[in-house]
């Protein structure tokens, strides 16, 4: 005999619909947008499932407090970048980079070997035209319908947006280092 | 002789005040806000700083996926809560509790022993007057000057919001839940 499960109480105000991977989009000018997707490799690691991080803005050798606790905990985050971001002196080598890096994000997705596949920071390289956004949305939807895809970076193209299935747009009202306070190790990075 | 590190490229564009413990407030209808503050409870851990969560809606029993994670990390998670979201029939008995909690949580900020101490959901009874909001904005300002606290939650009050170092709203532009899909497990929880 089966013991009957307590209801969840969500069941009562989501829709029963189907159960698939998602696209969720990560955007805007506030904080949070990198440590939500962090957060929810977290929980879905948590339960057992398979997840990948691609950081399109770090540097393969990135040791920031996530980089530590992740590959502690068996769950790649993978640097394709050259930490462009306003420093570099080769902007075709970036570029270069972050075609190779899209190449290895998409085997990724297509080969439906996870859970959840995190693209952090990929909106730089679409929003520079490194990375071909048609391509993108191409591989999203025809992609295995169980992997979920987080996108996060700042100025997510329409066309992304119309495509995603939760759209997250954080919204800076206020920012400590306008007020003068620095970065923090351990908050920031 | 010290080797001469590399520039670190934000300092240029960072004013260099003084660094202290902050107050971060995740707010909003839009998803991310406790992800987000799991994400730097991750990062801060990364760095070896001591850290600590409560979940003012969550039950101590709650075996999420981040719940799962944080326990193997050694990070603790406490849930404050009774589940009172929407079930709840005894809504003195949830008052009380918040009460309790926010007791707790308030000597854990005082004590100065961790980096990070997140205060997930802590809105919802601030919302509901079961915390008294003024207690809170004196537990903030007279806490050890290196506690950063992390508050998370819809609506977060204007005096909260005056006194934190960095708010950040996330705002939900779309929701697969209203697209008809349903809650995921590693996703949602």
């Amino acid at each position: 005999m089966e013991i009957e499960q307590p209801p969840v109480d969500r069941e009562r105000i989501i829709p029963t619909g189907e159960r698939r991977g998602l696209v969720l989009v990560h955007t805007g000018k506030g904080k949070g947008k990198s440590t939500a997707a962090f957060g929810l490799a977290l929980r879905a690691h948590g339960r057992g499932k398979p997840v990948l991080i691609y950081q399109f803005m770090k540097v393969p050798s990135a040791r920031f407090g996530e980089h530590r606790i992740f590959e502690k905990l068996g769950v790649p985050i993978i640097g394709l970048g050259d930490g462009f971001s306003w420093k570099s002196k080769d902007l075709d080598h970036s570029a270069e980079l972050a075609r190779e890096g899209w190449a290895r994000a998409e085997a990724t997705i297509r080969s439906g070997d996870h859970f959840l596949v995190v693209l952090d920071e990929i909106m730089y390289p679409l929003r520079y035209g490194w990375v071909p956004l048609e391509q993108v949305l191409t591989c999203l939807r025809e992609r295995p319908t169980h992997v979920h895809v987080v996108l996060t970076g700042r100025g997510a193209p329409d066309e992304l947006i119309a495509l995603a299935d939760t759209v997250t747009e954080m919204t800076m009202v206020k920012h400590h280092f306008k007020a003068g306070v620095p970065a923090q190790r351990g908050i920031e990075d």
